[in-house]
């Protein structure tokens, strides 16, 4: 069962978005096309923060973006044309300008990718700046210790 | 030869930048994802402005914008993966506050596709707006007429 | 009311697919790229076509494949980030091996993106042929005729 | 200048690439969509195979694939819209059946990303398998050490 394998000696992961696999997420070798995952990564941690109720495009209206500024991914198996994808999203830090993101994608109980990204708050010049305090007393709750 | 069959009955579309089709580009039905075109097509108009000395970035600067307001597109037969095409892009037509352009798009001297785009000049606030003055000549002395 | 706009004068188009807009569907001039859109009519499609009960993934198996052979677009007004969209799709008329589409995105009330797609039957050879039997009457049933 | 940059403490990488950035390659923050990258590295590596004689579609016909097994990519800037990126590509280490990559992205003399990219050698059914011998003494040549 999935949920087994996702919080073997980790905390259960409870943000979860499913997905259907259409053309445009594959290439020519029959399979999802590595860099189409990232788009539903992005899908998967705005719907965890949405949960969290922080909203990415408030946000933006008042000046501050969350930006990726580094991601490790890990490819183990393909997913293919309709087959149906669970995205479980977590933050696993929270530094003072950073919002680090683990994230597992399954196809039922397989493993198909495994990814950490990091997320760099900043404002409108491009300059990291402290996470809002709100924001940040909210996903300090979600994490580990 | 492509020249003869790009100008049968009308003129030589002069315009014409070339593509490498890589793995991003297609699906697994083994070939170009019919969207992917869309992308290559923008780039070929963006080069055709820009060769008569027309950069939409600098538009932007000023608040006049280009936008789709129409795409009639024909898919006659398929490129595949590291297949190189050519994408002849025209003029047809200047209107108040619309381009429309004629693009071809070959593999050698297969047809593959056949777009007319419609472009739409428009402000700030997203309303249609008259083709600005020296754009508008540049660009009558393209067409036909 | 939607149902109220779509069905002016023609069938209700019972078949509808909700989808939210991600950074990846966005540009740089602020709303969906134009291209994006035929992402999201795929998607409607294929779960139009799912919802008669016919699969293009077993289709494949058995070497019918459909592909997009014409596409006549309107952009009508733009979808920005986290805008959640609907998309509406019919059948319009099923020919010896086309399949005609209808499809209107709106978000809440607005008309987005009006467009028509015609899908080809084709065998592995990339050559037209007749729509299968089983396929062809469930399609007509939907169709006005 | 570019070439001092990249080559401070380590072999210059000879391999480039240039592409300019278009629309479709960017979100409503302004900038590159961070996935977009992936596919212009994607090229890169490909461009850097072939320039050493290696056709990875002549190998996809003998039934020998290579597929992305991970990525770790650092976002430093950002590039927009009409910007001109180079892409500098090197292998880095040649295992068993693995190629390591490393990728640069410049804008002028600015470094805007840097990403290391595993490549696995896989046979029809998806297992790893030894890169083929010609090759491996082609890569094992272009290597450090």
């Amino acid at each position: 069962m999935v949920e087994e394998d996702i919080h073997k000696g980790e905390r259960l992961m409870e943000s979860c978005i499913e997905k259907k696999i259409y053309f445009h997420d594959t290439d020519c070798g029959g399979v999802v096309y590595y860099a189409n995952y990232l788009k539903h990564l992005e899908e998967a941690r705005t719907e965890y923060l949405s949960g969290k109720g922080i909203g990415l495009k408030d946000l933006m209206a008042k000046g501050i973006y969350f930006v990726v500024s580094h991601v490790e991914i890990d490819y183990k198996a393909p997913a293919r044309y309709q087959d149906v994808i669970r995205i479980f999203t977590d933050i696993e830090k929270v530094g003072f300008s950073t919002l680090h993101f683990f994230q597992k994608v399954f196809r039922e109980d397989n493993l198909l990718v495994e990814a950490r990204t990091t997320l760099v708050c900043i404002n409108r010049d491009f300059k990291p700046v402290r996470i809002p305090d709100g924001l940040d007393s909210i996903l300090k709750r979600e994490t580990r210790d």
